[in-house]
């Protein structure tokens, strides 16, 4: 199936990860503020997690496919659901909390809660938050019907 | 498979999602202003979808029980499938969004943008959204197991 473990589709879906996570980080912790708001520590400490997940899920790939042997055991293939399953539940968790509080910020009455600055790259961290999340979230539900349709 | 359509551990399942969504929405709405906050109306949004679809699919699953005849065919399995995953990834997504906004209300510098009984009403609203995102993704992956082991 196109998008599983020791597939090329699957390795672009662990590098896409792997990039926007990067990007959410980035755009999260350089120059910007975000340790006085829980969901923006929360975000950065999902999106910490997640990259050395897809990097290492992607260097699986790369082996699997330049190599040709066949890694889907089903222990591993467990072990790679339940990991998906739980970072893809995570990553969604973070990107809509930082979203909301993005929000919040925005639209707040005083006005004073947010330098423009700020506001722009905590939205470009949520918003590259959820596309890492539509990936991880899309690479475990192949995985698990991959999984259940043996 | 027990938990999946037309069992009685799956009516358990949506009785108990219709329960923790009613009583999320009655947290939400009755008595407190979550209208001039984005991510509470959000919530009761999600949480008025997922009330009627709870309560038909629990009445789908009595008549199943009750009748014996058999539902599980694949056109309504995918439809039932396909509104499981939708709706149990909005609620997830309106229960963190709310919990992060009631987190930012609660520690907020100022102090004085949420009365203490508001407060309580949204966390619990929160936690519940939260319960009844649990069931509806359990039922979803049953499903979605169910359908792939055919």
């Amino acid at each position: 199936m196109p998008g599983s473990v020791g597939t090329s589709a699957g390795l672009l879906l662990r590098l896409g990860q792997a990039l926007f996570s990067i990007s959410s980080l980035f755009f999260m912790s350089v120059g910007v503020e975000f340790y006085s708001y829980t969901a923006f520590c929360f975000l950065v400490t999902i999106m910490g997690l997640l990259i050395p997940w897809s990097a290492t899920l992607a260097m699986f790939d790369m082996y699997s496919i330049c190599v040709g042997s066949n890694i889907r055991l089903p222990g591993v293939m467990m072990v790679i659901l339940l990991g998906d399953l739980s970072l893809s539940i995570l990553s969604l968790a973070a990107a809509c909390a930082s979203a909301a509080v993005v929000d919040l910020l925005v639209h707040s009455r005083g006005g004073t809660y947010c330098p423009p600055k700020y506001c722009g790259r905590y939205q470009l961290s949520a918003a590259m938050a959820f596309l890492s999340w539509v990936l991880t979230a899309s690479s475990s539900l192949l995985n698990l019907w991959l999984m259940a349709s043996r």
